[in-house]
This record gives structure tokens, sequence and C-alpha cells, in this order.
């Protein structure tokens, strides 16, 4: 990861005409800064008489030393999965309502940025994970994950049962809808609806939350990053795996998916002052009463 | 409901060949107590040498006076739905291991049977459910539930929102999962995976428990059976109803579903001295530690 | 309970000085309405130089045939307790925030009694426990609690062990912080702490919660208000039974505490138009998200 | 941390006669291999007429290279607080059924320690938590915990309330029974009974799980645990802080408590191959059905 910053991508929420005035003026404020500002593909229908240069994202991703995402936490999660691989750090800007990785606001960005840009951050290291499916032998599907991997049965039919492996031991059978594997990023999505505990983004940890298991007596479990997963359908095969809500695979009987962490880390940069903290109680209204 | 029972159906388990040798024997020890057997059509394949007479459920449930089932909790539950609007009791035979609501066991069936035949039973009423889906004010579809009625998401892709609504006032909006009405039958099949307190089967109430509800202040409610549920789906169209794992029904949106309880209710005797507080123990583990 | 009101007791929090100024404007807006007006000798003291006749908690109880309440849940739980016997019915004034018992402000009461002392009112009926304890046959002390009984260890050393029984049946050997027997009304106070569910105050159910069993595999119970609960301390001693925050009594090894239903209700008087679903997201934040 | 076993203590459960039998076995046995047993003066007691020498439980600590407990997983808390600062490795017989911490059972413990000793065994680290206790800017307690620090109220009388910080950040005013701080090996210990996750002991992390949150909207959290935390009296005097159910102390109206992880690890031996996740399922019946 660099320290300084010259070719800067600008990316907006997916189909989401309304990032351009905010988008424009951060641009501008970039280039009169004698930065570069590059675009996605997509973003760039949405600012057609902007002449910035507009690449695929995996492209955008090789060329450039920060991305600034204008959005929510959904087009944040998308590009962390496909710019961490290359070590970009990532700010994210939200349109709408506080988000746990966008953190400046469209009114503050660019008091925000130009701290930034001059030094003024802090550096947030979070994991992400990969999960491939093995069938006979083969790998048949993988992909990254940042939030969670989930496998579900895909209709709303009967349980399903399915057997975990960490570090090729037994853990359990698992009968439930389902199971969360969750990054600390990702216990404050879906596995906290389904129940499970947060964990600060800082820690090197897994979370493995069941959703509607078929016993009184589960709990989650907190594992280190550093696991090796198997999840094995031995006895199943009308599920599914999920990446972040973003790719879903079919499994059959007999796949096994392992998820492991992936080698690399998102890096997200916030202003000095960033309370993770403070996003828990205002977004979430954690431990909140009247 | 009867007191005296002549005629009597006997329903095993579909699809089950295991079920005749104990269903024969049970045939011949009542037959020969001089009163009349039936079976349904479909467990009718499984003794086809046998004599006694074969009839579709639906007429069954309109000439005996008892049915004994014979399988597990899933089967009594069907049973349930097509018997209990003809006042019709069920005594509940499992197969295997012990159920909620099949309480004998094979072994020990004759003895228990024969007390029960001799007046020596416990009724026990349970409350059943109906659900029907109004679109653009026309009825669509509808149906019986011994257990639940359950909305939920129909791909495992983002959530679903919809309104509810008790009695014409406005409860809540509901970003979740899921959402289950469930009786006490049922607040120990799906609705206690996803969280739900366990009610005491003879209670005239419902609880409504969220599916992976989408913040951290839901709890689950219980509510008088007699109220009238509205499921509004303002905003959500990739959404089903679902009845007891066993009917399911697309929603699209503006659909609103209509949950209330049905007039009659289930009977099922028990052998004296019967004890739901010890199924609960043994079949959930209820409170067990080592 | 009477349907007309005639004399009335006007009821503060105890301790409470800043109650003295709503309550002599009701007091003489009841007054002027040709109505006689009674307070109870603690409040009275807040306001000494008014002249209406003070009577002790008990004889007031048997004179009037309404009792108006300014203070908050806290106030009405002790109130309910004393008037609920006598057949008196309730009306919660709050003075800070909204209550579950204590809809009206004191800047809306003038009206809402208004119109109430005129007919238009909703009675809602809620149940009330009572507990006693047995010790070698003899009872040792009794009590009545609106919102819970609980029994709980009294020092914070090792857990607490007792025996539960229903109607004379064997429920569950208890090792825990506590146990907690709860009305509807107590579901939203020291129950829902310990993660029991709602209950509509209509119901006629209790619930049992644990308070930190030493079991994964508990789950909270609703059981009819008709049942017999005893709670055994075969083998711990170091616990105390707690009535409503209020009243507390310390037992010893082998007393028995008893809970039942108090033949009687409380009243409470609502203005038309009361919600409680109202309450329960207002108040607990309930189904929040931002 | 020595890696060969010279000085070995053996200590047995307190105030437990039985241990006598098994102790004087396990010392003959390692007396026959040429190595030194010690005892703790209490254990003295039990085994009167052996000639082992003697020693109160601090200076054995400085003395030995190893100790053998023989009780259950209570003793061994008490043990690795006294020992884990001298980083000596502990070994667990448990006299009764399975322990956390206590692995070994009196009848394989000899080959398990013949096995061990000479080389086979896997070293676990687990971490300590220290507490103080600062009023008015000195401080007045001090103390070492294996499975938590807890802040709870002193009496069962109305709920207390308290500041968290986190590293000097505010994390949430807690209005509860207490919060527990707990490490990995307390996580299933009393945290478990108040609803917290399951850590894998391995981790260098620590949960806040509160203890009857008044509050819908709280969840347990896991953080670093090199954080440190500070819990802050503000509001309330009647608490108390408990280390491992073993210490507690009377807190005042502005004390603070000081919680971080003690610089030491405690250090336990096990036999090649054991599970933790084996004793999980089994001790904890985890996500076990019928």
């Amino acid at each position: 990861m660099k320290n300084s910053f010259q070719n800067i991508a600008l990316i907006g929420k997916i189909k989401s005409a309304e990032v351009a005035v905010p988008l424009l003026r951060l641009a501008e404020f970039l280039t009169a800064r004698g930065l570069n500002v590059y675009v996605d593909t997509l973003t760039a229908e949405h600012i057609k008489d902007a002449l910035y240069p507009a690449l695929p994202l995996q492209e955008l991703a090789a060329k450039v030393d920060l991305a600034v995402v204008i959005g929510g936490d959904g087009t944040m999660l998308n590009i962390a999965r496909t710019f961490s691989p290359h070590h970009i750090p990532l700010i994210g800007v939200n349109q709408g309502r506080l988000g746990f990785l966008t953190d400046l606001t469209v009114d503050n960005m660019l008091d925000n940025i130009a701290a930034m840009l001059a030094g003024e951050y802090v550096t947030e290291r979070r994991l992400l994970l990969q999960a491939s499916v093995m069938r006979a032998g083969v790998e048949v599907f993988s992909g990254l994950a940042f939030n969670e991997v989930v496998v579900h049965r895909s209709q709303i039919s009967s349980m399903v049962e399915f057997e975990v492996r960490i570090d090729g031991e037994y853990l359990y059978n698992q009968r439930a809808d389902g199971l969360i594997v969750a990054t600390p990023t990702g216990s404050t999505a879906y596995a906290m609806s389904a129940g499970g505990p947060i964990l600060h983004p800082g820690l090197e940890v897994l979370e493995l939350v069941p959703v509607c298991p078929h016993t009184l007596s589960n709990r989650p479990i907190v594992i280190n990053s550093s696991s090796v997963l198997e999840l094995l359908m031995h006895r199943t095969g009308d599920i599914r795996v999920r990446l972040d809500s973003h790719t879903s695979f079919d499994l059959q009987l007999h796949d096994t998916v392992i998820v492991t962490r992936h080698p690399g880390h998102a890096h997200l940069l916030h202003p000095v002052g960033h309370s993770y903290y403070h996003t828990l109680r205002e977004k979430l209204l954690w431990n909140q009463s009247l």
C-alpha cells in the first residue's frame, strides 16, 4: 500500500445517477490539486460529458493508488472484493445515512479528503474471506467475501444438514436453515440478524453463526481467522453458498465448501478521530433506550 | 367429538412401507374387539392383501370416529389439518423416536389403545391457523396450518420488508428473512429455531417470531389467538407464504396475507399420565446439562 | 368495579414534591365537577395547605371508586397491589416519560380525564400474582406482585439450584442466578432484560424466564396463569424471593415458594384509542432501526 | 517456561479428602521416576503420613517446574491465578466429570503423564485478566482473574448504571444487573449463562457481556485483549466487582474499575490429541439434539 496518492479512482454506486453531482465535485477538487482522476466504466455513464478516463474495475484496480467510493456499504463491499487483492486503500463516502464502511458524508468529504491527502488519516486493516467449492476433487467455484460466506438451504422447504470441520477436526453436524461464517466486518450484517456477537473490526477472528438451528443448545463460536473451515454436504444437496449477498452458487450432495481467509486485507482510510463505537451506537441503536 | 369409538381410521406415514407390520397388528387387535377399521388409500398400498376398506383422506375423515396415526410428528401435522375440521380425535404412534404429537410407541400401543378405548384417556385441544392471500380484493390462496404460517423471502438474496397489523392496528414494519406466526404446537418447531419461547400447548395464544430481523431490538411477542393478523407486502414481492413446511405460495407486491385461528381445534388423545413437560425435556434436551 | 365515579383518590409518587402542582390542579378540576377528592397520607405532606381528606392507602382503597396515580410505572405497581384486591380502577398519569401503566401526561390529563369521567374509556384487566413461602408446613411470608415474582441468589457468589413444579408435576431443576415468574405486565420489565418474550397484557398467561441459566439449552416457557407453581429450595439456602423490586424475603434450605395468580385483576382505565403496541415501540424502541 | 520437569507440585482440591488416594498414587509414580514431588500445605493435611515436602502456594510456585492439579475447573482457576505469574505450566486431572481445564481423569492420568513427561504434550497459552479499583486516585483493590471480571449490583434491588470506556473512548452507559468482561477461558462459564458467544481459548480477545441489560438492543461485543477497559461508577454505588467467583470487592460511587490483560499467560499442558471442540460438545451439550 502506498502512502502518497497520485492516481485516484472515483467509483459511484451502481445504477445511481445521483452520485454524479458529488462525484464531479470531488473530481474537480482532486484535479485542481494536480491529481489524476479515473472512473470505472459504469460510473462513467452517469457523468457522460466529463473527460475523466474510464476503465473497467479490474484495470482501474491495477492503475490507481487510492479509490474513493461514493455510495453505501454495499458498494464498498463490492469494491473491497475487487481492489483489496491489489492493495489499494479505500475511502468511503455515504450518500445517504451513515455506514460502517462509508464514514464520510457528501457534505464533509472535501474537507476530510483534503486532510487525508495531507497524510492525516488512520488506516484500518480488515480481513477478507475466500471460499471455494470442491466437487469430486475439482474446484467448481471460488470467490471472495468481505462480510460473510453463508451456506443456506435454497428452498424454504425442509431443513438441511451438513458437517463442519475446523483445521481438519470435526466440529458439528449442523441442522439449520444455514450457517454464516462472518468476518468482523460482517458481524454487524447478516450474522447480527442471526444472533451473532459484534466483533471489533480490527480482530483477526471469524465467527460461526447458525441460522435457525434445529436445537436449543447452539451458540455462536469465535475462532481464529487462520482456521481452515470445511463445510461438507454429506446429507444435503438442496443448498447454496452465498458470498456477501452478491454471488451465490448451488451446491450438490457431496460438495465441500472450503472457507479460509484471503491472504490480503482490505485497507480502509478514515479521518483522524473516526470512532467505530460511535457508528455502532448511531447506526445499530446499540444498547439504546429511551 | 364422540366419546365412544366404533369406526377407526388407521393412517401410516406416507411412502413408508415399514408401517405395514405395526399397522396390521393394530388393525387385527381392533377388529378382534368388534371395531371397524378403515385405512386411507395411500396406506392401503403398503398392506395390499389385507381387506380393510380404503378411502381417500377426506372421505375417511367424514366416516370415522377416531384416527390412529403411525408415523412421526410430520404425519400427524398433515392428518390434523385434514381431520380437525371434522372434529375427529387423533392418537399418534411414533415409529421412531418420541414425538410431541406421537406419544405412543409401536411397542406400547396395544396396551395403551386398549385402555384408551375403555375411556382412560385425556383429551388435549390444540388450535389451528388458517391463512389466506388477498390479491386486488380476491382470495387467491387459502389453507390450514397446525404449526405455523411463515412469510419468508423466496430467494437468499436481499432482505424483504413488509408491514404487520393486528386487529387493524399497526404493529411494525419487519425487515427480516421472514416472520413466523406460530401456534403453541408450532412453538417447538420452526419458531423455536428462530428464537421463540415455548408456549404450553393448551394456551389460546399465538407467537410472532421474526427470522433474522434486521435490527438489534426485536423480541418475539405472544398475542391472543383471536387476533386477526394482516401481513402487507407493501414493498416486497420476492416472498412466499408457507404453511407447516407443507404448502407454499408465491406472493406478489401488494398482496396481503391474513392469518386467523381456525374455528375448530385438533383433538389429541393421550394415555392418562401423559406429560408434556417430560417430552420437552426428552425431545428437546430442554434445560439439560451434564 | 363501579362504572360511575364519585369518590376519587389522588396519589402522587412517593417522596416527590413536584407532583404537588399537577395534583392540586387535578384536584380542583375534579372538585369543580362536584366530585369528592381524597389523598393518601404520604401525598398529603406535599400539599399541606390543601384541605382534601387524607387517609392511609388501605383505608383509601376501601373508600373510593377510582384512583388517579401521578408518577411513573413504579408508583402504579405499588398502588395496583394495594387497590386491586378492592376492585378500584386506576388511571395513570406519567410525570416524566411515557410509561406502560401511566399513559396520560400531566399536560393532557385534564382533557382525558374529563372524557373518561363521561364514560369514554377502555378498561384493561391485568392479572396479579400472589406468592407465599412455606417453611416446615407454615406460611412465613406472603405478598402480591404485579410485575413478577423472582427467586434470586442473594450473594453474587456461586450459583443456586432449585426445583420447579407446575400443578404438582416436575418441570426442571434450575441452576441459575435466579428464575422470574412474570405476568404479562412484567414481561416488559425484568423478564425482558433476562431474555423473555413480550406477552400482550390482556393474556391470562405467565412466563418463566431463568436469569443466567447454567446451561445452553434453556428457553423461556409461557404457561397458563391458572397454574400453581412451586419452587423448592432442596439444595440451596442462599437465595431470596422478591416481589416487584419492592419486597424481598430471605429463603432457607427446604423452603417452598408457591406462586399462583391472585383471584382479582388490576383494572386500568385508558382513554379511547390507547395503543399498547405504540407504547412498545416508543418506550422500548421495539424493532427500531435507523 | 521450562521444557523438562524435575520438581513437580501436586495440588488437590481444597477441603477434599478424597483426592488423597489418587494424589499419593501419582506422587509415588513420579518419585519412582526420580522426580521431586512437593505439595501445598492445605493438600498436605489430607496425606498426613506421607513425607513429601509441603509449602504454601506462593513458595511452591517459586520452586517447581510443573504443577499437577487434581480437582475440578474451580481448583484449576485458583491455581492458574497463583502459578501463571511464575510461568509454571499446569496439568489438570478431573476427579469427577470432564472439565474444560482438567482434561485428564484419575483413571488415565498415569499413562498420560508418563507420555507428557517424555515430551509428548501440547502447550496451550491462555490469557489472564487483572483488575484494579481506583478511588480518588488511589488503588484500593487489585487482583487476577482467569475466567472473568464482573461488576454486579450487590443487592437484588434496583438496577445499577455505569459507564464503560475502551482505550479512553466512550463505549456506553450500561443499565443492567451487571457486566462481564470474560477471557476466552471464561466464555464457557458465567459469560455463557449471560448469553455470550464461545471464544476459542487460543484467541487474544475479550468479550463484554451485559447481565440482564435494561434495553432490547444490547448485544455482546468481542474486543482485542490489549484493550484497557474502564468501568466508571458515575451513578451507582451499590455494586461490587468480582474476580472468578473467588474474590469480590464492594465499590463506591465514583470508583473506577480498570481491567487489562495480565502480561503473562497461563500455560496448560494437554496430551497429544486433546480436542477443545470435543469438550465443548461433551460438557456443554453444544449443538446437541436427540
